[in-house]
């Protein structure tokens, strides 16, 4: 007997209800039947992404959404600025080149988050030929978040539309995709959504929807024209994952009951709890000033092997959290506090890691990470 | 209280363990767990596809495969040759022109297959410069099947590539990848492997690895060499569709369990007795002469609308059959026998075509089809 736990930064662990939409008799997708799941669907995204803009479903992974959002607003030779922060960072940067975009890449340290004066800054040294600001609202890989708010009101001033990889935060952290002026936000089913992988999505302003009329890179299968003109008849130009879309109006069912204001209030509380702990158990933070409240980014104390630390906890104990990649690969480890997870999972991941820790020689006062969770929990 | 039943030509009816296994709680997919999971998936596609090539698992429906077929291959500028015999066949051509690929199109009159010896002329005639032959195994749009055997035969002795689009047929009427000569078999998850929609399939011969390797296409998402990367770590490039990954598994040892043989036995006597029990009830098939035995068209009696009939079914009784796409709307209706369905389900649709056909004025002997239907699944 052993009961597994899911702290990963997706895919984030699914609802009862949600697994039971999954397991129906499926459906035809060509049916009055799917058209009203459809349409709800599309409806509930809208109020996640806090938008009037078209919300498309995609059949993809968000990697897959990203993708769609470079090949219809741009054309090979256009100029972008990509904010780089980490891994998804870059993987802007490669789709755009990929595309033949001119890449100019805003750097930015690992486990810091951007200053939008340098956004501005590189718009103005590139007048108006900038096509495209890039950003992410959470870079899963640091765990750090952007200031989307303030990236926005630089963006909305010039000719650039705002594009904001928003897989890992929609649904979990405040983006309001209308008042702050992100003409393109991209999304996935795996993260705050708390639905398996499988679907994509993406949201169109009508300033982005110029860019994708006049975009003349090849596209069929993520073709964004295609995808309006089937939504007017509320149908998707292909066969769309049927039972994820059924799930995902579960899901958003759930989120619009308990009201995206409390939502985001439960992932503040845990992330909030999360950072209480590992200061408590004298563990850095990898980005103590721009932190999610997401996924928390730790620190492994010298001497610890992050890789054995994540493994020994989901394969002797059940509870999976994420390691670093890349880069940081066995340097820090990454507990998501995102989507289906709630207080006592929280509690459930602290009390492994110390554990852990505590059986890999570091030393500390046990219980103390889960106390001071506990009290950040009381408030 | 009302039942329903799906005989339509995807997504064709989940059997319960695959329901059941898509309602598991979600694991994580960079795990040793799942590693076992892409493993077993990735074998088994390999015995449904009769292949030792390389075979991947796409995000995707099964268009998402067909353009990684095109992107992955060809480079703009390219000539290729497209069999085109219904609504998929000219997918082929679309998604080809949004690429830039040069399309020599060998029309079929719908409701026929095509004469191999017209695309061995037509090879013959571009001389070496034709880079791929795009085919449909079963156009699902007309209920058509064309002889890949053959086919495969003969552009085997060319520089191009033979290409299938086996999304509507795979697992359910014999495809021998290797055998005969399929360098690149596009599939989706909707049909013959009784999952939902979103997992796209393809397998890469060696002759088409060399196009893959020289392609200049733009593409990121669906870049097969990213693809190959990944595999040999036994990894996916991007977050999988993780639940539908597990499905497969489910439905890949429910059809090993069976035998490919008794697979296609199974489908064949479906469409046999399909195609008596039309004739018994004095209804013209659309295909007379190339019948696939993975979805049988049939044509509407003169007076009687296809699109009523087909809601009806549906809507009163239950029971979803596919109308006529594009230019035959209305005029023809296809009962699917693929995937999950059996004698019994058969029976179950044959009924309820009846009794619609009657209420709708159509005069027969009832109970006519079902005895003919009955007097095939006896033998």
């Amino acid at each position: 007997m052993r009961k597994n736990y899911l702290l990963t930064p997706g895919p984030t662990p699914l609802p009862p209800s949600v697994c039971e939409a999954m397991a129906r008799p499926i459906i035809h997708h060509r049916t009055p039947q799917f058209q009203a799941i459809l349409k709800e669907a599309t409806e509930g995204l809208k109020y996640v992404f806090q938008t009037t803009n078209d919300v498309f479903i995609l059949c993809s992974s968000g990697t897959g959404a990203m993708e769609a959002a470079v090949t219809n607003l741009l054309s090979p030779g256009d100029t972008v600025i990509i904010v780089e922060s980490g891994k998804f960072g870059e993987r802007w940067t490669e789709i755009c080149k990929a595309a033949g975009i001119i890449c100019d890449v805003l750097s930015v340290e690992w486990g810091k988050s951007v200053n939008p004066a340098d956004i501005a800054a590189k718009l103005k040294a590139h007048g108006d030929s900038v096509k495209a600001v890039f950003t992410t609202l959470c870079e899963t890989s640091t765990g750090v978040s952007h200031d989307m708010e303030a990236i926005g009101a630089v963006v909305k001033n010039s000719s650039a539309v705002l594009v904001v990889d928003a897989i890992s935060g929609l649904g979990a952290i405040p983006l309001k995709t209308d008042a702050w002026h992100c003409d393109v936000v991209v999304s996935g089913s795996q993260k705050g959504l708390m639905l398996p992988p499988g679907l994509g999505f993406i949201s169109i302003s009508s300033k982005a929807w110029k860019c994708v009329e006049s975009s003349k890179s090849p596209r069929y299968y993520f073709d964004l024209r295609k995808a309006k003109k089937a939504i007017e008849k509320t149908d998707t130009p292909f066969t769309p994952a049927i039972t994820l879309v059924i799930a995902l109006n579960e899901a958003l069912r759930m989120m619009k009951e308990d009201t995206l204001e409390k939502v985001f209030a439960r992932h503040k509380k845990m992330a909030e709890a999360v950072r209480a702990a590992m200061k408590a158990l004298g563990l850095k933070l990898f980005a103590p000033d721009a932190g999610s409240d997401v996924v928390t980014a730790v620190c492994v104390p010298q001497g610890i092997d992050g890789e054995k630390l994540v493994k020994i906890m989901r394969d002797t104990y059940g509870v999976t959290i994420a390691g670093g990649q890349d880069a940081i690969k066995g340097k820090l480890v990454r507990i998501a506090h995102m989507g289906f997870i709630e207080e006592f999972d929280i509690i459930t991941g602290i009390s492994c890691l110390e554990k852990v820790l505590s059986q890999l020689g570091y030393a500390f006062p046990l219980g103390s990470g889960v106390k001071a969770a506990e009290e950040v929990f009381m408030k």
